[in-house]
């Protein structure tokens, strides 16, 4: 059965609890039993982590290369910096996803570019929540199309 | 029923016929129908459009504001510069989902930025032609929240 | 009698029917009667003309120059890319003057610049459909100073 | 009656006493004479005042917010950078309409962009003395609309 | 016998007719007659298309995959600007000059660079009505030479 | 005793009387009683002087120089622009603070940076006319720690 | 009683032991004992918190939504590059002053705009470590305004 | 005779009565009789005026209009931002040469560029006070070879 | 009989000696030896002149003023930063052709803009050897029609 | 003896054990075996850490400053973002060498710069594992030249 | 007696000889000759070099070193981009002017800047031939004054 | 015996001779005669040739590929400007180490970025004199690995 790591970086872990109003009352524990399920529905499991921490995300990317066979990633904000990121995930050489809940080309012009992007296989944003399952989907398609 | 405008820029008639190594057998009649069943299996159905010319783009967008719930666009080498096609959407006020065959950000610098992208709900890329299906799989998953 | 080329560009036709509250409830045929009557009031007349499409736009410039005494253009967002506007306007010589609905230098950055502006004879914006007279008045105080 | 405040930046003292072949015969008076007419022709009165001091500008404005219906400005080469005169006009909450002889995007690239644009209403330039004309009409439009 | 598409961008269907003070005498017509002979002194013949459509362009483009041996493009004022003209040169893998009528790097900064050229094998400008013989010239010479 | 200049650059003699909503009610007469009691719990006094000319400033900065200890600047939007004023405070030699009523980093791009801060000790803002206090305390405090 | 959160980005905990001809003999420990001195006659009191990790200065700020009335943060060389602590401040939601040791607009380009400043109340900067002091007023100034 | 308008920007009034180790004891009195002199051995006059004013500058030049043959500047800090003293200067069609008591281009880079000298005849700067001696010689020299 | 200095640049000494593969086997010699072919056969001749000294290029340049019709010149890397160059072409007023082996605007970003181009009739480059053939071709068109 | 902290930066704990192909088979532990010998053949000694987290490194950079004599960094992808590295390195005044396996100016424009760079006393890159040998040999050559 | 290098750059040998119309008639020789009357007059000497060649240029700097006092230069098109005579002249030590036929700040804007300036003690520009005698009066000033 | 070509750039043959308190008192000589005693060690010598003039640079690498097995160049200020110099490194294939005195990323901005070093194996600088051997260690442990 095919394992996917699920990356959640920086600030993600306030999601839900606060400003309701504005992201919804999805917590990440919620949006990760809706990827397990999904994944489930396509005999695949996830093996989610979140992080504030950036060299934490690189040694689970780094780590992830013994057992998964793709990653979704949501790199909030190190987005935008994080050359180390995009070194790990190119150094690991797994087929990564990135997703973000929004559309990062609609907002400020510094979160307009993605530094990770070129590394990764494709990149979905503006959707909420639902992001992270069509990034799920799109990284499952991709691997039994090439399996 | 919803009904959907799939709408497909400039040089994606090329689609299929060409290049076959590198951008797959699938031609835009291909994804097409792979739309419509997508489409029909959420209980919607799908008009496709292709033109190479901006305007006729933009004159497709004003039309489909009398009977289209919502709007799958892949705006090809026009997302770069469009600012034409950006008021066009913004004017219709129906919700779009831009979609690429690769993932922009990770190709040469002038693709990095879509100036639609602003006036779109979201932005999918680097799927190959299942970027379309999840594009219209993120339409609907929005029409069927917000209904 | 004078005869004025009045150009509108893209997305133009779909003033006064759509979000009035922000746009106000005159439509295209509503401004081309209002011009019609200033026109009118100085011995002249005017031939309106609408495009989304940036070449039947140059088409309609190139023909003026067999009839008409000059030009009133709102580019749409055709003004901050269009070489060929550009190019079209200076190559048949008529006077021509650029008007805007919006204050263009008050919006986004994009919208500041004209690259028609360079050829025109002034440039009006920020006044709305008022905006469109004010451009004929200036045309023809113009053609009226130079007879 | 309405009174409007019209304002013109440095070096506009010069007009017409110099260079006329290339800026015409009519002098700053005679523009605020024109002007006057035009006023009057619509049950307004306008004061004109000129000053090369941004200084005293900005005082004039200030003080206009005790008399004045509106204001028609040409901020001459301050347009560029003046800040300051940009804080004036949005501290006071008059309508305020900025006026050039020029058509500025047709000139050096430093004049294309005017700072004090983004409180204005709205923008009229190329049109020689004629452009207060116009942008005096377009004042009075507004006020009329609004009242 | 080896055919050429001669492709002529916007406004150049002027050419002759206008400021002939300046742009010589000679029209579109002559231009393609000139070329017509150059051709078939090389034992290969020319069709000309023009349009000031960067769609109609497009079109052209492609469907002379199905029938030219080679491509001699001036693309007008689209060369600055037009990703959509690239990617169809690109895709129909066809070998392509690009001519100019003047020198674009003398002329204003925005003329200076081409987008088209990535995709071309070469680019000629700065000789008048000649440019495109000379750009002839080069497109057999390399057909020539790699059948 | 100690005493200190507190200058107001432009439009700051505009403070609640107008907008009391935003700005609040204190005018620059409060803002410079609350200063004239912090300074005299401290053994030091102060004298204000507001201007909107540039010039005038510059001359206030040159006198100051003959009886006061130090400087306390809101320069307004003179900070973004005068390095006249700037060679006016370095010319002095007197320790200064610039202060501003809002976060200008939090503002448009162009109020970010201020080209009198490097000759100034340090820089306060964000806190409306509470940051004149905390300029005052911070001079007050650099001039009892050197001395 | 008011807890308000200190913290101190990297390589703060050097202060005071080295290069004391510098930056003064003050540690760390001897701020924090004058802020809570500060503090406490205020009614208020403080928790200090200072790393070297980005990832930690992040999750105490998520921490301290549930304690802290407030934040003064130094966020050292993060200030230039960090988006991610900027959406873990504007995430929590609590009154935050940011504070510099140095004047940052007067030393290197690099440093002269901080990422986190658009989401704070305020910047203090300039003063050495009474630039904590102030900041510290600051924010007890607007808490007790706003309560 | 000829005079000559000898006109000095902002802080130059501060010139030798400070910081006498870095710029001289030399005050500007000292300046102007030297250029008395100099203006003397070649049968002209001065006439010296300074303000830290940029207004009362442009006046100046206005005013020269009437009486003198040419002029010598030192613009100080406005050199780099007044387009209005630059328009002032084109305005009025006297000869003026440029003069700093610094090397421009050897300071900080906003101190690079002058805004003004497109409008000079030459521009002198690096020799101190002695900078001003050299311009009124070339502006002598200009006035006897074009006489 | 008109004579043509054909001026080659820093490294094309190495042409055809190494890597054959990749630039052909065609020496400088040869090429030389072409135009002289071509020349001859529209009764011109050629001076052919390589080197790698900027300095000696320019001489060269002066010296073709006392001897040659016109100027064919591949200026190599120096293309992209010699103004000095560019000013010896200026200087001389020679009808000059600049021609490059490969198509300057499709590769390395440095390699697009020519500094030269300005001062020269036009550019030709793309097609390897064949690029100095039509150089030569299009400056004795241009010397036929203006002679 | 001489004791050297080696710091080894993001993702170079994957040397050698991936992409042998690429990178070469030598690991982590072969590079530091290496530096440990031609430590040891200069009397000195090495200890090496390697971590993922910037604020890691930047705490060992700390705390060498009680044992270590210098400091030999391969700072990986943070080279190009981390002021904090920056700032540490600077604050505790030790000989660094920074070092690189590849030739970072080689390579993608956002690795040609080091922000680091400027606090060190050298940069080493291009040579693969040998790069650190070089660094080594730099670092004691000046312990030595200064001891 | 002292004695001068004057130094002329590229393309300064075509004085006087080409286009008098519009740089005079005057030629180098004639230049050099009014200098060594102006030193004369001083109690010095000249020794004038002009080459094409930039490396022609240094050696002559270097040369310099051993005899002479100081250095007039005028380094036409390799003001702006030679590093290498600004570093010659760094190296040397020789108190250096800079001079310009012409006000290169009111010319193309690659002409703007030279990269010289920041090593040379002033720049005079603008005037033609007398440029050099007055770089020539400012050196011998600069040498008298610090003797 | 392998033979290295070592190439001073412009300015280098000042070393040692020039400011010793700052450069030290090693000439290039001695540089010269301590990189033989290194290449004797490693059974190779060396050819050491310096330049003023980049032509002369260029001509030395040419030479270079009938008898040299690499190149060690320090090309001074040209390391910033000299795309001829590096299309000479890429036309003779062989293995090329760029060294430094100084530490380029550590001084004024045009220093920063070296043009020639994407066609070097490696870049040195920092370390003096130093950098040369690590230079001549760095090509011959390259040479030895792939021969």
């Amino acid at each position: 059965m095919k394992q996917i790591l699920i990356l959640h970086g920086p600030n993600l872990n306030l999601l839900g609890e606060r400003e309701p109003a504005v992201y919804g009352r999805q917590t990440l524990a919620d949006i990760n039993a809706e990827l397990e399920k999904t994944a489930a529905a396509h005999g695949a499991s996830i093996r989610p982590f979140q992080s504030n921490h950036e060299g934490a995300l690189i040694d689970a990317i780094h780590e992830a290369r013994h057992w998964a066979a793709g990653l979704v990633i949501n790199p909030g904000a190190y987005s935008h910096t994080s050359y180390a990121l995009r070194d790990a995930i190119s150094g690991v050489n797994l087929p990564t996803v990135e997703v973000h809940l929004s559309n990062i080309q609609a907002r400020e012009p510094f979160r307009h570019h993605s530094v990770i992007a070129a590394v990764c296989t494709g990149q979905i944003g503006g959707f909420g929540a639902y992001s992270y399952t069509l990034g799920l989907l799109a990284l499952l398609h991709k691997l039994n199309v090439e399996s």
